[in-house]
């Protein structure tokens, strides 16, 4: 269809759309950077799906029974930036617009949750919308068959790009979401045949429509200019009992010079060919300005829900009062009260009938003491179910025939179980926690990146976390990946030594509203080594004196995980010769970093040798070493400087050094 | 068919394919660990294509025109190691059979290049050898090319299973290959319905043929137990004008009890499951013992390639003796002898007239005065060319139209993009570099992790490599990714300050044989900070004295890339004040650690202040501030201690406080 005819056709349409357009040429001009070409191309989509499907309310952004509506394509900022400010979300106003990608402004580069109302999700890393969607499809799947359609009952809208589908997590969200027959995710292409190096023929000849039949969706298609059209596919889409997705027929940069090119994919600041842009499109109003019809038309659209979120809260109003406020709780992601009692328990009975247990194993003991009192929580694994504990008896199977069901086998998919997480998060409701080995870190990076960017308590369990994983050798065996974690702002990074650090962990997990936590995990059993109980929560100050020197304290050992064990025995060794010898167990860097100056001094007090010890690589130590009153000349680390090898866990400590003998003779030295 | 007929009807075949299923339980139980149900599955298939199809002479491991081999499903490692003994490749001896997963021993876990002959990639971490196998049949058309069929003339066969196919980047890597259609390229997928957690469907209803079809894929399917129907399907696939995807349905575990369940994927180690395999199989020899007819008969397969490949050295010794040595030379990854010249040549240029540029910039400079002498180079980019500077005038893009192109459109595909150059390397013969913005390295992650664990030399071209990218915000500005790829053991992380020191930093990544390289680029323009020229690389030593204290030296500033610019004018600052300052420019922490302690003291001596500075998590730092006779009380950072924003460069230096003023007032407070 082409301007014109779309123009004369479609005239109130036309004028709403076109508001998108405006808006975004004039503040990516503003900005002087940004991308122009996708809000222009995908405006008319993104008019027809508010006007006429959306349920929303930008007088209540965090209603938990709204529509979801996440732009994966999240280059495209604008789009929706123009969006909410069109449909009157209070945060989104035209000075926001004005200050888009500024200091300060909540119209961030790329969407970002947290910043502005109305974003559901932070995207710009391609393919994480449409991977969190799922996550968010799922959990209002989960909660309506748990809290019943009369409060829980929406779709979840994407709009993707061709870059999205070309990322690998793309795949991974898109056959799950075929498995688990997503029928409220309804996915939007915006397939305009451009990406930032040209044609996506360059690089791509997939048939995506086939590509997601293949995986169990429904395959609608429209002219993405024409409201009728768009309007019939969605409404389609909606009806459809699988996940849908829209190829809609796009023109990046419409109306512009840039039309179906990869500079319409960029910034359009040209002066020249902004105003004659404005031109084509009939458009005679000055930069940021809306004439009063359009916003007025758009505020209706705006105002449309309101009536419906009212009907939703008389709804919640009928659940008993308890219902209500456990709802309320859920969606405001307050932790369970019922945890703090549950982990105690944990704690007191790992003290009373001490065993030697991995770590993964005490993971499971403490989730099947949580799960069953913390119904929020939403367990999976990305097909190491029975290695990473993860799954208690209680929890069901998740899948099409029993929605009821609170554990997800992701599939081999860390990635895009990560991203799902993410969502699930994200959509409220629900606490998700999912396990791969800790080596696959790197599978679900990106993801778990944002869980830290956006502030949201994701917990990734990582079991078989170091070389004490053995025979499967260093593919599987992580060596740099606690470094890696700990350099993330905003993650905490536990490698608990026993149950009882273990229990503590998952209390902090399961507590904290705005940090992703990491669960580093043995395979290998260990001895416990907190021996008597107490009530604190001794990892909640990330670092402790496990074990104080008997004689004057000459040695601090400071060790981690399936460390602590080695750093006891070498306390005992030390001991022995009456070398006075303290054990600090640090299971969370991140939190002992925050503890003021003077109990990090009591911890680590100057004057003694200093010597960590983790089967990792050193980086992130040397602040605890040779900081923190700590001296060059004194510290030593016992750990890894390579890759690992295969062979049983016992012959790589011995090999690698990493025992007490050689901790031993490392502080000896150090005297 | 079941195994009665399959014995009867093809008792050779049965024979030999048994061979590789009772040593794959027999070293499985030795090891007490392994995966013995994808070998037991995939003999048949395995051992029609080495008896029929493989070209490969185990008397030549390396021969270039080999076919090669890539067991993409890595943990039924058993099942090549079982293949490399019985053909007769010398290192795979059955005492290495016996000593599976055992300290020392060549086969490992999972297979590992440079462990054991005839193991083209390391594999394991699932999807990736698929996805190397797209940059091995690129390296493949590319040399074919351009050196002739006479020379280069080869298939790729990859056995894959459903773990390879959930992963996302087989999806990019499949996309990749229907868009260059690489028709040398085979994948069998092992369709055996069962994973760890359970049968397939539990977390996927992929239609895996619509699926490869979808991208240009050429599918077939066999029984893949049938020697007759394999052969014809492999022969078929062969022939075929696209890639060829297999679907060969197999039994996990085939034979035992555990056939057809996840119990099978894992480790058979019970005596009476494996006696009762045995007895199925009508195996009556002891474990390990493999009868002299089968032996011969495989050993008489692995001799099928000899006479091919001294056909082939015939072919290649009626080149020009000077063709002869550069295929020798490019086939044995030693550096071109023209890099240094073509180096020096832009380090001078650079000296002489000097000027603002971005790193990003100066890497296009120096590409554009080391491709069309390094011949073997193969650039491309994720959808970011014009950004990663990365394609050069000379170049042409590599496409079905023009094999001869050595530029890479990869598309939106960091992972695939990574794991396809890791392909490349392997295969021989040609060096690629590839770029994306420093912030996806959590994209490509797990491929870069394999490269530093394989020893392959990838360039990876990183821009955009702080804040100073601006605009695009916090999703897309690294903070915490120099450390990263800093903790990857094996890994060297080039942070070049100017045109000077990125020629440097190339000449380095293009000159070693056995260590990718990170270039982390700037998006912003730099100040020149090498002014007098050197015909030694300064880089090499990974850090320098860039500008010496000219009083009595109160302050040393280590600064990386960006960073130097912001040292070299606080510097100036302090000096101006009477502070003696030295500047120590240190692009590759890596190098500089692998210095000797003369030197490293030279340049960082004891009794300074010391700062560091660096737009990015101070993670690694610690060892060059606190250590190598640094002293806390005398060390600061100046870099990131949280996700960055939006907003242009200028302001985010500001605001984030990474700026010689704040590096002044550092230094003066610890004076």
């Amino acid at each position: 269809m082409d301007i014109a005819s779309l123009r004369a056709q479609h005239p109130d349409h036309w004028k709403k759309a076109c508001a998108i357009r405006v808006l975004t040429l004039d503040a990516v001009a503003a900005a002087n950077s940004g991308h122009s070409g996708m809000p222009m191309g995908m405006a008319d989509v993104a008019t027809v799906l508010f006007e006429k499907h959306l349920n929303f309310d930008p007088s209540a952004p965090l209603w938990p029974n709204r529509d979801r509506f996440i732009l994966s394509a999240g280059h495209g900022s604008m789009l929706i930036y123009s969006l909410l400010h069109l449909t009157g979300y209070k945060q989104a106003t035209l000075d926001e617009l004005k200050n888009f990608r500024q200091w300060g402004a909540r119209t961030a580069g790329h969407p970002e949750y947290g910043h502005l109302e109305g974003v559901e999700t932070t995207t710009g890393p391609l393919g994480q919308g449409i991977a969190n969607s799922v996550g968010f499809a799922m959990a209002e799947e989960s909660l309506r068959a748990r809290w019943g359609a009369k409060v829980m009952d929406h779709y979840t809208y994407v709009i993707a790009g061709d870059g999205c589908l070309m990322e690998g997590v793309s795949q991974e969200a898109i056959a799950l979401a075929g498995k688990h027959q997503l029928s409220r995710l309804i996915v939007m292409w915006d397939n305009n045949g451009i990406t930032i190096d040209g044609k996506v023929e360059l690089s791509d000849v997939t048939d995506q429509k086939a590509r997601f039949a293949a995986s169990g969706w429904d395959v609608f298609e429209c002219d993405g200019h024409d409201p009728v059209a768009i309007d019939a596919a969605i409404t389609a889409a909606k009806a459809s009992p699988r996940p849908a997705m829209i190829a809609c027929k796009t023109h990046i940069a419409l109306g512009s010079s840039a039309q179906d090119t990869s500079k319409g994919h960029g910034a359009l600041t040209d002066k020249q060919l902004i105003a004659d842009t404005r031109a084509v499109y009939g458009w005679d109003h000055g930069p940021f300005e809306i004439p009063a019809d359009v916003k007025a038309a758009w505020e209706a659209i705006g105002a449309r829900g309101i009536a419906t979120r009212r009907e939703w809260e008389s709804r919640l109003a009928t659940l008993p009062a308890g219902k209500q406020a456990e709802f309320k709780r859920i969606f405001a992601g307050d932790p369970s009260p019922k945890i703090t009692s549950a982990v105690r328990n944990v704690k007191k009975a790992a003290v009373e009938t001490p065993k030697k247990l991995a770590t993964r194993s005490a993971s499971e003991l403490v989730l099947a003491a949580l799960n069953p009192v913390v119904q929020e929580t939403i367990g999976g694994s990305a097909d190491l179910t029975g290695s990473n504990n993860t799954k208690t008896a209680d929890l069901g199977t998740f899948d099409p025939a029993n929605r009821k069901g609170r554990y997800v086998y992701y599939g081999i998919r860390e990635h895009g179980m990560a991203a799902a997480m993410n969502g699930m998060v994200l959509h409220g409701g629900v606490r998700p926690y999912g396990g791969t080995f800790m080596c696959f870190t790197d599978y679900a990076r990106p993801s778990m990146r944002l869980s830290a960017l956006m502030q949201v308590p994701v917990v990734y369990v990582m079991t078989h976390d170091s070389i004490g994983l053995g025979e499967d050798g260093p593919t599987h065996q992580p060596v740099e990946h606690l470094a890696i974690s700990r350099a993330t702002p905003n993650t905490w990074v536990f490698r608990p030594a026993d149950l009882v650090e273990v229990a503590e962990a998952w209390e902090l997990a399961l507590s904290t509203k705005t940090t992703p936590s990491v669960l580093a995990l043995s395979r290998q059993n260990l001895a416990p080594v907190r021996t008597t109980h107490s009530n604190q929560n001794l990892s909640a100050r990330g670092a402790y004196v496990l074990a104080e020197a008997t004689g004057k304290r000459q040695v601090i050992l400071i060790a981690t995980g399936s460390e602590v064990e080695i750093a006891m025995k070498a306390r005992e060794m030390l001991e022995a010769e009456g070398i006075g010898t303290r054990v600090v167990s640090m299971p969370c860097m991140e939190l002992f970093a925050a503890q003021d100056e003077a109990y990090r001094k009591k911890v680590l007090p100057a004057g003694t040798v200093r010597i960590g010890i983790e089967a990792g690589v050193r980086q992130g130590w040397d602040r605890w070493l040779l900081g923190e009153r700590g001296k060059e000349q004194k510290a030593a680390f016992v750990g890894m400087t390579s890759f690992g090898a295969s062979a049983p866990a016992d012959r790589l400590y011995k090999e690698f050094g990493i025992t007490a003998e050689a901790t031993v003779e490392r502080a000896k030295a150090l005297l």
